[in-house]
């Protein structure tokens, strides 16, 4: 994204009436400016549609992971605050991108590139809640807590099931290798030995079937 | 969709290993089940994208507009639950299609399709999780609690914005008057007397700058 488009909001396409109270036109230039993450690609493909999905459809896809299988945390959680959690933890890649899970390179960078993005997106809001928001994405970022680290764990948990349904989908990045995604996976664990147990069964069950190289990476 | 269609989950297309538990299997087939949100569109046009919504992106747009909007709920309202209620509201649609707002024939038998769809849909899930689903989206039909009307407010109030932003879309829907945008998103009101001045500005502001045609409709 240029940095015009960034020092220029979506809204700003078509102002909303100065009578609306400064507040209100904050937060709803916000709304407005992270309809962008409709339109930010991952590299993961749909089960429904033959086309990859966005991180729109991916954070809502985690909130519901996060209602429905949140028993399976080894530490209690605030599903609401977890959810919250999901919901907001992409919101930087409206400026800053999507970096795939398998493109080492680009990772080097990306936590600058993120906190940058942070500091622009969350500025847009009422200062109150650009902090509360700033706190999620951190919370998030950092995993101290056992809801950031469930949030992760389905942040890497639902790739994992559409790769499946795709018999195998980015498994078959070239130079990836099954224990690769063990690897990058293997934060699951950090938040539910139970999921994480189902999941090196699906990875260990696309590495019989071919849908990933077998074993030993170059890293 | 034909009944085919639903009387196999899209699961069904790569079978999750037998050796996970059957209540995590059936999680994890409903959780691939509502992939389909992500193809059910919408008439509402992104503003990021020339394409229209889905209803997942819609769905993860009114979470994080009830995240930011909720201060200005006329009653206390619990976030989380409201979260939740609108997270699911729309999964019916996967079987039951999208009624648009301005299509009044189409809306007849809109609940008693939904209905069905919530009972096939649900379904999937271990007994308790349908159940709390199931109760979430009656909740969200019935409008009977606070954080009900709130998130019926935002599912009315967000494709406002996305019309504002798009200097009319769905409001210059054939034969659909500026009452009749006025008339569909009243209910606005039920949740936030501030909110819905507010959409009642821009909708008055959308129709002086003819965005919406003039007046008196013919219902």
């Amino acid at each position: 994204m240029t940095d015009d488009r960034r020092s220029e909001p979506l809204a700003a396409k078509t102002p909303f009436p100065a009578e609306l109270d400064e507040r209100l036109r904050d937060q709803l230039t916000f709304l407005i400016e992270v309809d962008h993450l409709k339109a930010v690609l991952r590299q993961s493909p749909l089960v429904a549609a033959e086309q990859r999905e966005n991180d729109a459809e991916h954070s809502w896809h985690l909130a519901m992971m996060v209602v429905l299988l949140a028993e399976y945390s080894d530490e209690p959680i605030d599903t609401g605050r977890t959810v919250r959690l999901v919901l907001v933890h992409d919101l930087v890649e409206i400026y800053a991108g999507d970096t795939p899970l398998y493109a080492a390179n680009d990772r080097d960078d990306q936590y600058e590139r993120e906190a940058h993005a942070a500091t622009e997106l969350f500025g847009l809001l009422p200062e109150d809640q650009a902090s509360r928001l700033r706190t999620l994405w951190d919370e998030f970022e950092e995993r101290d807590t056992p809801e950031a680290r469930f949030a992760k764990a389905m942040d890497r948990f639902q790739p994992l099931l559409l790769n499946w349904m795709a018999r195998g989908g980015t498994w078959r990045t070239p130079g990836t290798t099954a224990d690769d995604v063990r690897r990058r996976k293997a934060v699951i664990g950090d938040a539910s030995t139970y999921l994480w147990e189902a999941g090196q069964r699906l990875i260990a069950e696309g590495e019989a079937r071919g849908w990933a190289r077998p074993g030993q990476s170059a890293e």
